[in-house]
């Protein structure tokens, strides 16, 4: 096992040890250095969002003072789910290396696969999205792209 | 515009005019009640997952002290991007309102539909995902399975 993700591996461990959560550990590395390093802690925060890369990745962007994690690479112990995969590419990382797969997480309980699929339109939404179109928005919308002042991410 | 939609406008504009980030405010609603309004601040807190429905979901589960977020509803200025929609999903939570759509959010410079092309295989995907199996990831797993004393989410 390479050795950062032994580093993953052995955050997993902590947190599987201490009942924060899921089997889930991740490192960000950036030229060589360790900025990040985090376990899944949704049971322990009560925070649904709470796995081991976004807590990752908001770490190194703390570090770094940076939305941006160009340069960076992140290793996990397992295929991230389609939360930080998309929280991985606004954050620009350039490479993930990861342990166990989707299926292997399914196979403990972890229904990732089933928000792929929904996302795919391979399964049924349960959860409805309404859309409600209304010109204040638009309004909002253009305030922000037309301020010169504004920060793009 | 709905009473909790205005809501959610006043935040994101609120986000716009302190320049904290993009154009985006959520609250989230369980029997009347308003338990969490954020805007998004990936600019001020330099965290590219500081979107309003994540920041809304994490102040609504720390609210209730729950990583599940049953029987709520969420209003957001904008139709939830790959990430937020996976959180949504992981909350389990009710319902979801939104006013502008991806397109109106692709307009305004916000690539959420490359991240949902990728994912949907219609793009290749910029950064690399690397399956590096190992058995101690497999070991770690099974213990947190077999843990009778496991929390599930």
């Amino acid at each position: 096992m390479d050795h950062y993700m032994q580093m993953a591996w052995e955050e997993a461990q902590k947190g599987v040890n201490s009942g924060d959560g899921g089997p889930f550990g991740a490192v960000i590395i950036k030229d060589g250095e360790v900025i990040a390093s985090a376990h899944n802690e949704v049971v322990k925060s009560n925070d649904p969002t709470a796995h081991a890369e976004m807590l990752s990745i908001r770490k190194a962007s703390a570090y770094l003072k940076s939305f941006s994690l160009e340069g960076c690479t992140l290793y996990v112990t397992g295929e991230p789910c389609p939360m930080c995969f998309s929280a991985i590419h606004w954050a620009h990382i350039d490479k993930v290396y990861y342990c166990n797969t989707k299926n292997d997480a399914a196979r403990i309980g972890f229904d990732d696969q089933f928000i792929t699929e929904v996302i795919l339109g391979k399964k049924e939404d349960p959860i409805p999205f309404i859309h409600t179109p209304d010109e204040q928005c638009n309004v909002l919308f253009s305030q922000w792209y037309d301020d010169p002042k504004k920060t793009p991410y």
